[in-house]
């Protein structure tokens, strides 16, 4: 660290190009319909790969995903869906139950090694609900974004019925899903106009 | 839609190229020390330019950002710092509150005006809170990954006292502050080693 090699490395990095940007965020769109391609062993990992490396508070990582691609594991999310986001749902290639792991303290240990956190959230179990729903949301976004960065598109959604579906995927009440995410790659069809933005001034201020 | 035209712009998307992968995600850093660079009302304005796309439930943006950079803003934030917290966020070029708008849905009939939800948050109040709490950190996290994409580096941190930062910045109780992240340009130092990352294994399943 502080040696020449390392500040030559230093220099600010530039911006993403534009198409990169557009990519991302400036053109993305919440898909409704997407191609029949499937979506592979391969790709699923890839996107952990990348959306893994997003940052958590203790590195803590709360999130989990469960992948539904087989008709059985759709069939079993179907009843879960609420009416405007069944159809959809079940005809997109992937739905990924983006859940969180209301125990993940116990692998603080091992990912953030430098300080003890566990006994911070088994002594007060209070700051287990708003770290999980705070950096398991964080993990989703970097979910969103990681399939844009590898060219998948993405329709998040949070219009289904919790308690069943929990009690059908995780009914051993460890895991809980947060919101649910389609992906593939998305068709104009059903692609409704885009709604707006808030300006600056309405949800910002620079002191 | 659905025209030939239309079609031939749906080919997929290409991933990213590695250099912006890594960029965004695969060796970004939480950052703890800054270059000195100031960073401009363009450059902030530019960031949310670019985090507003990213979708949320309903289009409800519930996020709210107050870019703390002058000293008097700076010497306002201090006192709600955790001391682990405290030298380096007072030493960086700037700092975000990412916070919510309790009262987002009186915004829903201009930023989603296919359905009116705002009913549905006035007639079932308990509603808002996870509302704001999972879609206000989707938000957070676009604004990390946008800053990233303009060349900026993030050190996002959740460690403060929500009531006492709540009363300096927002006395009026209608905003509230969910996490606080630095910007700027990150330099080595106080730059720990990369914590690990749980496996696929360990996190995700595919049905």
């Amino acid at each position: 660290m502080g040696n020449q090699a390392d500040l030559s490395a230093l220099a600010p990095r530039a911006a993403l190009d534009d198409a990169a940007l557009d990519q991302l965020f400036r053109t993305a769109r919440t898909y409704n319909v997407f191609r029949d391609d499937a979506i592979s062993d391969e790709t699923i990992h890839q996107l952990y790969e990348l959306l893994k490396w997003g940052p958590t508070a203790f590195n803590a990582q709360p999130a989990r995903y469960v992948f539904v691609r087989s008709p059985e594991a759709k069939a079993k999310l179907g009843p879960a869906l609420s009416a405007g986001n069944r159809d959809k749902t079940l005809a997109a290639p992937l739905t990924v139950i983006v859940a969180v792991d209301t125990h993940f303290h116990e692998h603080l240990p091992t990912q953030f090694p430098s300080y003890d956190a566990r006994p911070l959230f088994e002594n007060t179990p209070a700051l287990i609900e708003p770290t999980i729903q705070r950096n398991g949301s964080l993990q989703g976004a970097y979910l969103i974004l990681a399939a844009r960065a590898l060219g998948l598109d993405a329709g998040p959604m949070s219009g289904f019925n919790a308690d069943l579906l929990n009690q059908a995927f995780f009914p051993d009440g460890r895991w809980k899903a947060n919101f649910l995410v389609n992906l593939g790659y998305g068709t104009n069809e059903k692609l409704f106009p885009r709604n707006p933005r808030l300006g600056f001034d309405e949800v910002a201020r620079i002191e």
